[in-house]
């Protein structure tokens, strides 16, 4: 189980209660736990089927779960074997098993998938998650570099700490059904630019990416995103992929979320909540104001 | 916009804030608005590339977003046209538009993906979401009959409302990192029989059904799976693969999980708070004790 948390160091920006306790927002650096998020590769009968984000543990029973909501399997003889396998590398040699590729062996009975080529996951330009790191086996190859806004400082800590408020005052299906996702894209002076809402978290993202491709003002810099829920790689990597500098989620980020914004130079955000939130990446871009 | 939500009757059932108010739990009907939730088909080119679930509006900036994310376009010349497409039927006659279709032109400098034939979703058995109804394209067949239970009440209504405390109660990765979701198999008694955490909401399950599977439990007749977010189609068509008769959510549940319950004589509770829930789909299971 230790597999599933990690340790990483965070920025903590607060406000104290009384504004008598502090004239504006103070930062102090403290460790974090964060749940671990990594890649699942499912083979059946050796060949590769679905590639799936998870947080490890449990492995055969996700992948014995996944296979009865598939319809593949609906009893235990149905499921002959599980087990980890080990990895090869492009060149053909035999890697070091990662303990992220399971291969199942069906049983009598069982329905094998359609196309057992089909992959189901959105991270599916992982041409092998074993044999390599799992953040180099899901991550796409940007078109946009994110240090085009420089090192300098682009977003003030109170106006960042308003835009979940903001994005929430916004949301109109949110009113009706209490039950949809936003995503929300912002200047950093806090103009906003463009929400879009959705029960999928990922696809407000999309929608919000998408008008600005269509708006011919890719890459975003100089923008922040807010979202409503938890911030875990896909976001971080849509957000890198469409240039936006930083992403400020409401909820915690993942591990791989961390690790990828650190990586690739995002702002990441998480526990946006009006008066304190956690930076896990990058907290050069914000700025305390006096 | 008016694709975004749907009404539907539902049963609600609430205590009293005061026990000298109401003896016990009380029920009546009223109208409740969900958040659409329906499979778009993303084609490039004219051939299937992806099936995602999504809040129908801006399907276009969705489609372009999307592109964005997964390494395609980067710039508004390199997407050429969007547009939705008629769907044919199984005998290759031309189907009515939906609006759930919709083929993306690359332009110059776009770079296509690797496997033009690759399906993204979790929902890529179904081949054709044009030309029929999108709930029969995306539900997959169950092996289990959910009415072996017979039509007789199975969980009191007090027992189901304080799943959600025991299930956070039992959260151990919730503790440490306040980012994963959970779910947990109780018996119609409120006897905890699987939890599992994920950062995925659908992991989770998956992690309980293959728990059960493993065990030769399946089918999951006469239990509650109750989980920590929203319940989606696939929440609901895990559940219904399963065997399990009743799915509770601590949030709300969208159009397409619903209507799946609804027709596969499923109980789907929603917004379940401690002092109330919602039934959106089967309230004869729910017993109210006197």
């Amino acid at each position: 189980m230790s597999r599933a948390v990690l340790r990483r160091r965070v920025t903590r920006v607060r406000w104290g209660s009384e504004p008598a306790d502090a004239p504006g927002p103070s930062r102090s650096t403290r460790e974090d736990v964060l749940a671990v998020e990594e890649p699942l590769e499912i083979r059946i009968g050796g060949r590769s089927w679905s590639v799936t984000m998870r947080t490890p543990g449990d492995d055969f029973d996700l992948v014995a779960g996944f296979l009865v909501s598939e319809g593949v399997v609906a009893a235990a003889p149905e499921l002959a074997s599980l087990r980890y396998c080990a990895g090869v590398t492009e060149t053909g040699e035999r890697a070091e098993n990662t303990y992220n590729v399971v291969d199942a062996v069906l049983g009598p009975g069982a329905i094998p998938p359609r196309d057992a080529h089909a992959r189901h996951s959105t991270t599916t330009s992982a041409c092998g998650v074993c044999g390599t790191t799992s953040i180099d086996a899901v991550t796409k190859e940007a078109r946009f570099e994110l240090d085009a806004d420089g090192d300098a400082a682009l977003v003030d800590a109170g106006l960042l700490a308003s835009l979940p408020d903001r994005l929430r005052a916004q949301q109109r299906l949110f009113d009706s059904t209490g039950g949809v996702h936003a995503a929300g894209l912002f200047t950093a002076e806090g103009e906003l630019l463009c929400l879009r809402e959705d029960v999928g978290r990922h696809n407000a993202v999309d929608k919000v990416v998408g008008w600005a491709l269509r708006e011919g003002r890719l890459p975003l810099s100089g923008t922040v995103l807010q979202v409503s829920g938890r911030a875990s790689f896909e976001l971080v990597q849509k957000a890198r992929l469409a240039g936006i500098p930083v992403l400020a989620a409401v909820s915690a980020p993942s591990s791989l979320a961390q690790q990828l914004a650190e990586r690739s130079g995002l702002t990441l955000v998480g526990f946006s909540r009006g008066t304190s939130f956690t930076v896990y990446a990058h907290p050069e871009r914000i700025r305390l104001v006096e």
